[in-house]
């Protein structure tokens, strides 16, 4: 581990930090890339420190426990992300397949920013006993949530979304077709060492299987036209 | 713990085990539950043994290590699984649409068999660092996920499959969506209470989703009427 610069020595008691705040939002880079590659509980306070360039004085100077980390990681990274993926404009409330593409367009945003969210949300989100499960769930927009599953709810009875989707699964699913493959890409290269998990073959893979499955989109586009033209 | 009975007591050196295998049968059944439930590594013999109504010495008579009772749950438990998921007709392996009925329906099937499978899969086995991976990737019938692959893409070219579809993400999709929300039901159940995944409307969601979408099927069966009328 290299030696502490100036800044990145832990400021005196009673003095706030404030220039160094940069070596704060290192450390939490640092952590959500070594929870998402090894888990938590195997990672150390000292791998995280030399993974950020910081000393391990000063992990423990901005967060005095694993837990101070852990509750600082959901609500300065996880928290933006959750509500990142739920924003939605006026426009797409009202059309709930708008609403899908919206929902699945964000969710590919924020894992191409954040390459270590997949993983991260594998093993300590979406799992039972997960470490930031919990964290995670205080989070959760629960209205916005019920508001989109109403939506879907409300499309089908429009005939606008087939009735054999669930609208209290749909949400899941999504999730599951953008993370999984995401999370589990170094796995699926050893099956196939061709298969590429690129944003622009995700994107256009999910999105086909939400709109329209294997059914093919000339064929569900020329229905749609045909009934238009009834 | 109870004391052990008789046929539960170690035969003596040299003598093969035959009349007592039901014991290592309710091991390995009792292993894949709390493998599931807990994690591998947060699972010990003395309660594996507990739950299986054994002595930990019955564990260690069966299995001298650890890794011995995984490969027996790979090879005894999981294998026959992937084996089963695999398993296709002559009738299936000619119609990929079909395929990807039946690998629906037979990962729908053994989940309702074996409830402790997604949990076990999304633990120990789709992530990396999951102590069952290795185990579980040398039973993978990798010729077969080819020609599953290859299938798809002859079949987009015949124009039954959308060509948005990307055949090598597939089949990591169609588990995504069966798996995911059966391993994460309990925490759904905490953001929506009234959510129910049963294999009834579990099925008709993931078929939905993998055959149509959010595009209803009258419509997409309406442009294949239109089409076929041509």
């Amino acid at each position: 581990m290299r030696k502490p610069t100036h800044s990145q020595r832990a400021p005196g008691p009673g003095r706030r930090p404030g220039t160094d705040s940069s070596g704060r939002e290192r450390l939490l880079d640092a952590a959500s890339r070594l929870f998402a590659e090894r888990g938590i509980s195997e990672t150390t306070v000292a791998g995280i420190a030399a993974a950020a360039q910081v000393t391990s004085a000063m992990v423990h100077y901005w967060f005095d426990r694993r837990e101070r980390l852990l509750d600082a990681l959901a609500a300065e990274r996880l928290a933006p992300v959750i509500r990142r993926i739920w924003e939605q404009s006026d426009a797409e409330r009202a059309d709930a397949v708008a609403a899908v593409r919206g929902l699945v367009m964000r969710m590919l945003d924020v894992t191409e920013e954040m390459p270590w969210l997949p993983s991260l949300w594998l093993r300590e989100i979406v799992q039972e006993g997960g470490l930031l499960r919990e964290r995670v769930m205080e989070h959760l927009p629960r209205e916005r949530i019920a508001a989109f599953r109403r939506s879907v709810a409300e499309a089908q009875g429009r005939g606008q979304i087939d009735p054999d989707i669930a609208p209290d699964l749909l949400f899941n699913s999504l999730m599951a077709l953008v993370m999984l493959p995401l999370a589990t890409a170094r796995t699926w290269r050893r099956v196939n060492p061709d298969v590429v998990v690129d944003r622009p073959r995700l994107e256009r893979h999910v999105m086909g299987i939400a709109m329209h499955g294997l059914t093919t989109t000339a064929l569900a586009r020329g229905a749609r036209a045909a009934r238009s033209a009834k």
